[in-house]
């Protein structure tokens, strides 16, 4: 009998599974002479299994080679430190000795071998980090999470940058009477001081688990939430997705838990992902694309990412028009085998074009339909069984604006 | 000894060349009311030579086929019939008919067999023709080809969609006391009643040739040329480049002439191809992206699509904002093989980044470069000797104004 899942979204976030802490405080990262939360920390005094999943960005910040080798060498992790308003990417040599150097003061803050935490930074690109500021304030960040701080809030908004709101929620199941928690706090596609869209995601469970059972499941939720949203297309040098299991639920992750974790962590996942385009730069529209009948997989990705990147789809869902001209046009320039004369399109369940005809008469619905802040355009190739879901932005005057300069 | 090369902008176009005439009528193809030109004919008595270079989007409109058609089976051309306004793509087996029947109503009245007439269309896409219009526009037009018109300049302006002005230029050389002409009028990457962007080119030349020797080396020089632009990476389904060759010079392409004629039609489109990004929709800059020192060719021209592409580093380019992060994050997520810790960056001739480096100290000169109107980037990855140029625009609030709706 599968196990009843139970989902909250905007809950403290990553404090809610049994045995983390976490504390944000303020370094000043963005010298702006404020006391905006932007360094953080979360803990667990239980090592933990953990797994990543990182932008395929070839220039890759400091921070991410950091986890990654972390990741590859060590099977006990304590925690994840953070900052936002500086990426520490482009900074060469400085930039791995400062992730380091951040890796170990949080570590030692909390009292917990060197080379047990993970490092994460969003922000600024090509300058250096102000460790002279960092380096304090993660000192009282780890000591608050040793001291038993369950500041989920602070932790959740010291990873923001020019997001509008928190982004978290959290899931749970039980087995044999005990309580698996799940949870996540994400930061999303959006820019400090104008430069990278940085993704980061956070998310803490109690379940017990080896890292070489988390990794596959992570891999496998990414590739259909965090990796199937587009704002403006452009993959940055941060992104980052982690999870953290500590074991403190005293549910083994087995073949008994196994679906209803896969699910909870899709569920934790999904939300985010979700909530990371409602809250891209200055949009206006959540547009959720689903592709089927595509020859293959790649294929359906491949329609779904150029409809969903057009500059003139977007900036059409911006004017609240249902242009299928445009989607036609992205459609075929897009790498993926089918006859545009075999074409289904529909605005929610509005046919708007079958077997490639128009169905002019359905134009007043279709706009109805394009109206609103959320639709669905399903597009159905007829070209095989392959199918993909993309979730993207549209694209407006507000955006130029915002990324125009520094 | 090389042929010397006489290039002239903004002259009649298409007319130029000996032996080629033209008209430009209305036939109110937008149903405004208004005798904006819209419907036009190039011709030649002669039957020319032609080649064509196509877009190689899945979803062709009804007259890049019906083009396509007539250069596999008929080898005398005697001249283009275009319309603005409409696209006739997505206009099902009624656009080919009436593709069909533009060409035949085209070559009846300039007094040729049918099949001789190439159809291009640019404009609204999914609505037909409306044939009751344009049939007497074509008439009127062709009549006034056939008794000798010499109106480049109405047929320039008739092919124009969103463009803020006509796109000609002309190029002469001699060859044994004879002079050879090529001439051309393009359009450009806009949108009428915001739907397609199209581009198209019409290229008339007097030299002798046979369409076996024209294809390659119009195919090479619109490779490197209105291949190697983007305003908003969108390939139409109406994109169409075509040269007519009537011989009317008397001078053969044979060896004595073909360097000077190669390069003659280089200079043609490469003046047209960067009128056309030069008149982007409501562009504010021109960029030229040198790569240098790649991998291959390809993965050249993937970093160049990947950041002349880029929404971040075209609102960067509107905001005069010389930010090298994001142009390092859209390198990072081309295809092509580099080490970040080797790569140059120069704005103009000043050092930006070098090997990987930021040279922050020559800040105040870069943002002198990126405030001008054009300015060059040049980014050397040190990772071979395969090289790419791509003039890209940038991206502002007008254009998310001018296409967000009809």
């Amino acid at each position: 009998m599968p196990i009843e899942i139970t989902f909250t979204p905007n809950t403290l976030g990553v404090t809610d599974p049994k045995g983390f802490f976490a504390k944000g405080v303020s370094a000043d990262v963005r010298r702006k002479g404020n006391d905006r939360l932007d360094t953080g920390i979360v803990f667990s005094k239980t090592p933990c299994a953990a797994a990543g999943v990182f932008t395929k960005n070839r220039v890759k910040a400091a921070p991410v080679l950091q986890c990654e080798g972390i990741l590859n060498s060590s099977t006990a992790i304590h925690g994840i430190v953070a900052n936002s308003g500086n990426a520490n990417a482009c900074t060469g040599e400085q930039g791995k000795v400062d992730a380091a150097q951040m890796a170990d003061q949080a570590a030692s803050a909390c009292g917990v071998p060197g080379n047990s935490f993970l490092v994460c930074s969003t922000g600024r690109i090509g300058e250096l980090l102000p460790m002279d500021r960092i380096s304090p304030a993660i000192a009282a960040a780890g000591r608050a999470a040793q001291a038993g701080d369950t500041d989920g809030e602070s932790f959740s908004n010291c990873i923001l940058t020019s997001d509008t709101r928190k982004k978290t929620c959290t899931a749970t199941f039980s087995v044999g009477g005990k309580t698996v928690t799940l949870a996540g706090s994400a930061k999303g596609a959006g820019m400090i001081q104008p430069d990278m869209a940085t993704m980061l995601a956070f998310i803490t469970t109690d379940i017990d688990a080896g890292e070489v059972a988390l990794k596959p499941i992570l891999q496998e939720a990414v590739k259909h939430t965090f990796n199937a949203i587009t704002v403006d297309g452009d993959m940055s040098t941060n992104d980052t997705v982690l999870v953290l299991a500590n074991g403190a639920s005293g549910v083994r992750l087995d073949d008994s838990a196994l679906e209803a974790f896969k699910e909870a962590l899709f569920l934790i996942c999904d939300n985010l992902a979700d909530k990371i385009v409602a809250d891209g730069e200055r949009i206006t529209k959540v547009v959720e694309l689903l592709i089927t009948g595509a020859d293959t997989e790649k294929g359906a990705e491949n329609i779904a990412r150029a409809i969903g990147n057009s500059l003139l789809v977007k900036t059409s869902w911006y004017g609240n028009d249902p242009n299928w001209g445009r989607l036609m046009d992205a459609l075929g320039y897009a790498d993926s085998e089918f006859d545009p004369e075999k074409i289904d399109i529909s605005y929610g369940d509005v046919p708007a074009l079958v077997s490639g005809t128009p169905i002019p008469e359905n134009k007043p619905q279709w706009k109805t339909v394009v109206s609103e802040r959320r639709f669905t355009i399903h597009i159905n190739t007829h070209a095989g069984d392959a199918s993909y879901r993309l979730r993207a932005s549209d694209l407006t005057e507000g955006y130029v604006d915002f990324n125009k300069s520094e």
